[in-house]
């Protein structure tokens, strides 16, 4: 059995103009953790206030997600990695608090604590993980993560909007970098130290979680795209060398922004990519082609469990536009 | 689709030499509402350091209503109604913090205000539910509840030890009565009043959801004995006057401390009684042919909804021996 375990969570990085497309605007992307993980549970959001769209229109990835989850069996825990609202979604601690603005000098000051629950919390699972987020602002905290490992090379960094603000999201993680006293690559082989100082609150329950995990040979695979890889380079930092993978979407493998063959030999992943088979037929996925979006709430890897299964992905696509109307229609 | 929503907390009630079967002994009886949580979400404790059994041997009812949830779709809910322990569980937070001890004036500081964040909850959810609970000492404090709205002529009141200690019980509500200033019946029509002084969290959780639900027309099926039927109470005393139902286990109906009829009449409940036909052959059924635990965790719910939907009860019963053997084998 497959358990599909999402960290959701938030950081005030997110708040910074321009950066995410997870919230029509700054004071309900606050909400989108909460009600991603309502929308996986329940279908809908229950006591989150709102069904998150970009600015744009996309729906949230949690639509594609669910509509898997409404096709197989796949339980779900979510943990509160920092959640600023309450979720109807029953949620596990780990001791995390939101994230602060990685221009500060110490964005994650519950890191180290946060890690070593979740690293426990990831040794007592013994089911299959497939390891997801959603934090608003997180491909920044990514890139600030995989700036602070010296990782960047390797990956590249992807983003919720189709036009990727990337100018934007170096001047914050350089002004990061000069806030927390610096360079890239000073925290290689320092995995806490580097969400601590720049990354978010999802990347110290992820990396946790898979260590421990990998320490207990239970099978891990990151479902995303940047904050996933990001995952990676964080366990591989920490020196666990398990057998890992990444299961991602179309939309991620056909960012010319990320290299996921670099990243793939870098941090030594099995890489699976599953496209929705998303087309002009319904608004659902219109922005998808667009490009925004194409990852997060465990799409990619929903989606790879769901072929797994034989689940044709048409009938994930009927599924989509099932859970977009009720929501959204 | 009907969501099992389970209420797990403590009440330092539960302390009090004598009255609990829920676990070995006092010290691991702080971990039976997360162990369960676990039982129910897992399969097995995850976080939690033991699995729960009576100092005779029987194991936790959280057995039997998994072994229901790995023949059907029965989608789980956890909420934290004063929690002392961390579980692997995904919990939804109302407020609650562990309950004192009903000898003291106020057991449940928190009761207005969780009843007031569960009945919102009740009324943001939309699928039939069936309410249940875990707490040790749970008897005990429904007995004070009931008393202080009046109503223990209708119910009785039962246990989880064979040897009901009822003596002890009255001594320990009569006690809590004077140190609240209180007669029986004082809190009539005032049921949070009632759960303030002289009950336990997952009361004022269970209440403010069964409310909750009722003002949106949701279909709610209490999972218990003695401790839901104190929920009716509450949710009657509420003037809540939708239709309400109670299922049950065959070891409450039989068991000559509770009257069940009585009950369904004062409450307005549709009654269900399952009998999931233990026998000798098996250790893990002979502690409840004793008379011990006879309900708690949903099992008689979860029974319920397995012979609604054609589950024969002879599959649940391989179910309970293997998850037993699996656990304590």
């Amino acid at each position: 059995m497959t358990r599909l375990v999402l960290a959701a969570g938030t950081t005030e990085t997110a708040a910074i103009e321009g950066l995410s497309a997870a919230g029509t605007d700054g004071d309900l992307l606050v909400h989108t953790p909460s009600a991603d993980a309502e929308i996986l549970e329940y279908g809908k959001p229950v006591r989150a206030p709102v069904t998150p769209v970009s600015p744009a229109g996309c729906p949230t990835p949690a639509v594609v997600t669910r509509a898997v989850r409404e096709r197989l069996d796949l339980p779900l825990t979510v943990v509160d990695a920092g959640l600023a609202k309450p979720t109807a979604a029953g949620t596990v601690t780990v001791g995390a608090t939101p994230g602060r603005d990685i221009r500060e000098e110490e964005p994650v000051p519950t890191a180290y604590g946060v890690w070593e629950a979740a690293r426990q919390f990831g040794r007592a699972l013994d089911e299959d993980l497939l390891l997801a987020e959603t934090v608003p602002g997180g491909t920044t905290t990514a890139l600030g993560v995989l700036t602070a490992l010296g990782e960047t090379d390797a990956t590249g960094v992807s983003s919720s909007l189709a036009a990727n603000p990337l100018d934007l999201k170096r001047e914050v993680v350089a002004a990061g970098l000069d806030a927390s006293d610096l360079d890239a690559g000073s925290c290689a082989g320092q995995p806490r130290r580097a969400i601590r100082r720049m990354g978010d609150p999802t990347a110290a329950v992820l990396g946790g979680l898979t260590v421990g995990a990998l320490e207990t040979d239970t099978p891990v695979t990151l479902a995303g795209g940047t904050q996933l890889l990001a995952v990676a380079a964080l366990a591989r930092h920490a020196d666990a060398d398990g057998r890992l993978s990444l299961a991602t979407t179309s939309f991620i493998d056909a960012d010319p922004n990320v290299d996921l063959s670099a990243a793939a030999d870098a941090f030594e992943l099995d890489v699976t990519v599953t496209d929705p088979g998303f087309d002009e037929s319904h608004v659902a996925f219109e922005r998808y082609l667009a490009g925004e979006a194409k990852e997060g709430v465990g799409m990619g890897g929903a989606l790879a469990v769901a072929d797994a299964a034989g689940v044709p992905m048409a009938d994930v696509r009927d599924g989509v536009i099932s859970t977009y109307e009720r929501l959204l229609g």
